[in-house]
C-alpha cells in the first residue's frame, strides 16, 4: 500500500512524499517524487536521485532547488531514502558512514545485513512502483546522485544500462574499493573477500564495460571538497572511462565543497544535460 | 567579535554563517550572509530576510534557492535567527509559537522577556554590523520575510521606511492583533494593554502611514495555506493599503501551502522585484 505522507504545490507541479511497505527490504520505506506540470495522458522522462551518507528522501527535494528546472523541462524527479530504517540490527545507527543512512545502494550478502539492507533490489522495486503510479516513460529514465549516491548512480547505471539511459554525479565515491568509506561498507555488507567488491565499484565496472553511455557521463567535483583526496578518486574513474572509450565530462570547480550549496549551483546543468538526451 | 562558523562557494558567490555577541540581545546570535560575485570595491544592494516560527538563520539559505537569482542580480542576502537562544527563561522553549524561535521581531517590554527578547533592536544592530563588514550600500537596503518574518518585514519597514527602501512578504501575519499567534505573542512580550500593540501590527501601522513605499509592496499568499483563515489576514492589510493610498500587489496562488516549496516557487519574483527598485 502506498501512503501519501504530504504534498506541496511547487513550481506549477507537485512535490509528494510517500511511505510504502517494501518487499525487497522487508520494512516500510519512504521516498519523494516531484511531478512537473504536464498534459493529461503524457508519459514523461524521469530522473532518480540518490543521496549521500546521512541524508534521506527529503534532502535533495528541500536543498537542491531542482524542481524549478524539472518543471521547465517536464522531468519527474524521484528520490529514495539512503538505507532501510528500523531493521533493529545492533549497532546499525552507531556509525554515520555504515548502517542507517549509509546503505550504499547494494544488496548486502553478509549477516546480519543481508536480510534488510538490499538497496539495489529496492531501487528496482521503486522503479516498478513509480512506473505503475506515475506518468513515467520507462524508456526515458536517467539516474544521478551525490557522494555515496554518486557511487550508487554510476554503479546501478553501469550494472543496468538497459534501465538507465543517462547517468551523472556530484562528487561521487568513484572507486569505493580504494577508499576508507568503501572498504568499511563493502567489508560489512559484502564480506572480506574483495573479489566480490568489483561488481559494485564504478571504476572497476567501467574497466569491463563497453562504453554503454553514448551520450557521455557528466560528473561535477568541487576542488575544496574535504573528502576529495581520501574518499572520492574521480581521476581513477576518469582513467577507466578513457581506457574503455567512454566519453566523460568531469568538471573540476575551484572553491566548491562537498555540500548542497555546491549541488544547488550545478544541478540545473545536470537536469538540462539529462533532459537533452532523454527528450532527444 | 564576529566568528565565521562556515563558508561555502555557491553560484559564484559565497554563503557564510556567523556568530557574534549581540549587545542588543545580550547573548550570542547567529546569522547568515550570501555575497554574490561582484567587482572589487563595489557597494551592493542588500535584502534582509526574516524567517517564520521555528526557523533559524539557516532555513532560508538552505531551502529557498534564492542565491541563484541574488548572484545574477548582484544582491547581498542577510538572514538573522528568529529569536534569542539561551536566555534560559523558564518555559521559553515549551511553545513553538512563543519564546525560542518565535521572537516576533519586536522588543519585549514585559518581564522576564524584556532583557533578551529585543529582536527589533537586534535587527538594527545587525544592519550596522553588516554595513561595517560587507560591501552593502546603506541607501539600497530592502527587507522581506515569511509568516512571522513577513510580519517582521512589514512592521520594521513601516516603522523605519528611511532604512528599508523596499518590502515584500510571503504569507505574512498581516494583522497580528487579530489572530491567535499575534495575541499570544503580544500579550507575552508587550503585556495585556492592547493600546501598545498597534505599533507592531502591519495593518494598524499602514492605517496611520502616508504610503511610504512609492514602488509598492509585494505579497504572495498561497490559497491552500492552512494558516490563512485564522492567522494571516492579508485582506485586512489590503484594505489598509487601499485606504492609505499605498500601492500593493497581493498575489493569491491556488494550491500553494505555507511552506518553503511555496517560497522557492516565487522567491525569484521577489528578488527581481526588489532588485529593479534598488538598482533603479
Amino acid at each position: 500500500m502506498l501512503e501519501l505522507l504530504s504534498e506541496h504545490a511547487c513550481f506549477g507541479g507537485m512535490q509528494r512524499f510517500f511511505r510504502h511497505q517494501s518487499s525487497a527490504v522487508g520494512l516500510p520505506m519512504r521516498f519523494s517524487v516531484f511531478i512537473p506540470p504536464h498534459a493529461d495522458g503524457a508519459r514523461l522522462p524521469a530522473l532518480f536521485y540518490l543521496a549521500g551518507l546521512t541524508c534521506n528522501e527529503e534532502t535533495f527535494m528541500t536543498k537542491a532547488g531542482a524542481q524549478r528546472v524539472a518543471a521547465e523541462e517536464g522531468i519527474i524527479l524521484i528520490a529514495p531514502d539512503t538505507s532501510p530504517r528500523g531493521a533493529n540490527i545492533p549497532g546499525e545507527a552507531e556509525s554515520w558512514d555504515f548502517g542507517v543512512g549509509a546503505g550504499f545502494y547494494l544488496d548486502a550478502t553478509e549477516q546480519p545485513w543481508a536480510k534488510h539492507y538490499r538497496m539495489e533490489s529496492y531501487l528496482h522495486e521503486l522503479r516498478a512502483l513509480v512506473l505503475e503510479q506515475s506518468p513515467v516513460d520507462p524508456a526515458r529514465i536517467g539516474i544521478f546522485g551525490h557522494s555515496m549516491g554518486g557511487h550508487g548512480a554510476l554503479t546501478l547505471a553501469l550494472r543496468r544500462p538497459d534501465l538507465f539511459r543517462t547517468v551523472s554525479a556530484f562528487a561521487p565515491i568513484a572507486a569505493p574499493i580504494r577508499c576508507p568509506w568503501g572498504k568499511k561498507a563493502f567489508t560489512g555488507y559484502l564480506g572480506a573477500d574483495e573479489s566480490t567488491w568489483a561488481g559494485h565499484d564504478a571504476t572497476a565496472l567501467m574497466a569491463r564495460a563497453r562504453a554503454p553511455f553514448p551520450g557521455g557521463i557528466l560528473i561535477d567535483q568541487g576542488l575544496a571538497d574535504k573528502f576529495l583526496a581520501e574518499q572520492l578518486y574521480p581521476e581513477a574513474f576518469e582513467e577507466a572511462c578513457a581506457a574503455a572509450g567512454q566519453s566523460l565530462t568531469l568538471r573540476r570547480h575551484a572553491g566548491y565543497d562537498h555540500g548542497y550549496y555546491f549541488i544547488a549551483t550545478f544541478v540545473a546543468d545536470h537536469l538540462r544535460w539529462h533532459a537533452a538526451q532523454l527528450k532527444a
